[in-house]
């Protein structure tokens, strides 16, 4: 049994466009650390908090690492254990890139590492998802998965948890640019309508089952045709000040498509490669950077492998 | 070039529960025959049409088969040639079986034979489309596509034909019944609400993806779970008598999904095997018998090869 570890779990794209609620994928970075030691205390605590400009709780019931961390230890037997978390914020909040998610994760995988892996990474999902729960209100898995396990996920169902990893073409590179701009998801929920039309909702559906054929046939031009969001993203984009102006310029330098990340006020893209995201981050910074926005720009592969020990 | 020729075009199931617009495979029979012959008449004629009870017109351009064949031959500069067709209607019309799409395609079909293919099989869609057109008034090609190219279809976008060939498992195999009551496909669109509610969007997507996922993987369990129809089958399900009993006796008998084919009142059943398939057409049949309504059984693979020249 390890005294101490260090876990790291990345930051996500959910909604991935034409996925609403049921397609994510890791990146390489941000992402949050945790520092997790066996104390002679009773029970979890949460010792230090640094990045998050004291806007994270100490409390292990209202913090989503500490929830995801207690919950795990209850069912393993171990929620008397003395245990002292250090977590490192390294990443935005509110920036639609699974920010809580990414703390969730590390919180469950952090106590799951210090037992020498009592379950397998997978089965850390609920545990992870309710975490995430704490910051949200709704129990979903979108940035969790891809974040605990890597990969393009897609989550057929958020109950059951029933999730699975599709194809990832090779080459295929992400570009996201997080403009400085909070949005709360809640905020971003309510904007959406309850419903949807029929006429949109079959183009929708029509450009997702292709998506998810583009990934499987590692069709990258399929992948473009297919990733435009006509429900999601016209409601949402009103939230992201020059939405349209940074997808046009992503897309003119080569993006195969552009969205919004999350609930935003995130941007991503995908690209055919790694010399055509950095272009595309290029071209997407200089927009807000020309109406006076701060921004910063991420470049990563898909990342395949999720939270890690460090 | 051939002095005269016949083809075969066969039935298809579009929507397939979760894909409503969007998806459809093709079945081994029933289907529809042309025989096609030069003369020395000019243009085309439809000279004999059996097994219609007189319900389809013999005018070109209110035939279905006479549309395809007119647009296809225009767009070759052969309209000139004087050509004759039987059609030998082998299929039940408003059945949810694209007996209509299966004119369509065997009139396009037809004629490119007949000049001894200027035409890959898959450049004729466009004209099938058109032909379908006449009977159902709007440009779709879910039942088009698999009747004429085969396989399991994806339709990204009705508009520009991009459709796309899903892997399918070895051994899945389909079980059709259509009972007689005739539901015409306007009446079943009227049906629909115009909107559908986002979280049935999200179910309904999950489903969708994952179906996909399932086929590519041949994930045969998973394909059982994503075949569920949440947003068209509570609606359109009221026009089919017993059908809720019908799908129960389906699911009873080991079927992975079943739902509504088409527009109804037909119904498809996916299974794992022929032998399963044969058992869940008992089943089907047995509930509508009960009920002292007439019924059709059909079993078929996947048909992967749509139409052909016989």
């Amino acid at each position: 049994m390890a005294l101490g570890i260090k876990v790291f779990a990345p930051a996500s794209v959910a909604n991935v466009g034409v996925g609403y609620d049921i397609l994510g994928f890791a990146l390489d970075k941000p992402g949050d650390e945790i520092i997790a030691k066996f104390t002679n205390h009773k029970g979890l605590r949460i010792t230090k908090i640094t990045g998050a400009q004291g806007r994270l709780p100490y409390e292990i019931e209202k913090n989503t690492a500490g929830v995801a961390a207690q919950r795990f230890l209850e069912h393993i037997g171990e929620a008397g254990r003395g245990i002292d978390f250090e977590i490192r914020k390294k990443m935005p909040f509110g920036s639609g890139l699974g920010s809580s998610a990414a703390s969730a994760v590390a919180g469950v995988m952090a106590v799951n590492e210090l037992f020498n892996c009592p379950l397998e990474k997978r089965d850390l999902l609920p545990f992870a998802v309710l975490g995430e729960q704490v910051a949200d209100g709704s129990y979903h898995a979108d940035n969790v998965a891809p974040s605990l396990i890597g990969g393009m996920i897609l989550i057929r169902d958020n109950t059951s948890l029933d999730v699975h990893r599709l194809n990832v073409p090779k080459g295929l590179y992400a570009t996201v640019v997080h403009p400085k701009i909070e949005i709360l998801t809640r905020d971003s929920r309510a904007i959406l309508s309850d419903e949807v039309s029929l006429k949109g909702m079959i183009q929708q559906t029509g450009n997702l089952a292709s998506f998810i054929v583009g990934m499987f046939n590692s069709d990258i031009e399929l992948i473009g045709r297919s990733l435009q969001d006509v429900l999601i993203e016209p409601q949402r984009k009103k939230l992201i000040p020059y939405f349209d102006a940074v997808k046009e310029a992503a897309l003119s330098a080569g993006a195969l498509g552009c969205s919004i990340s999350g609930a935003g006020p995130s941007i991503f893209a995908l690209s055919a490669n790694s010399l055509i995201a950095e272009e595309v981050g290029v071209n997407m910074k200089r927009v807000f950077k020309e109406n006076k926005i701060r921004c910063t720009i991420y470049q990563s592969r898909i990342n395949q492998e999720g939270a890690y020990k460090c």
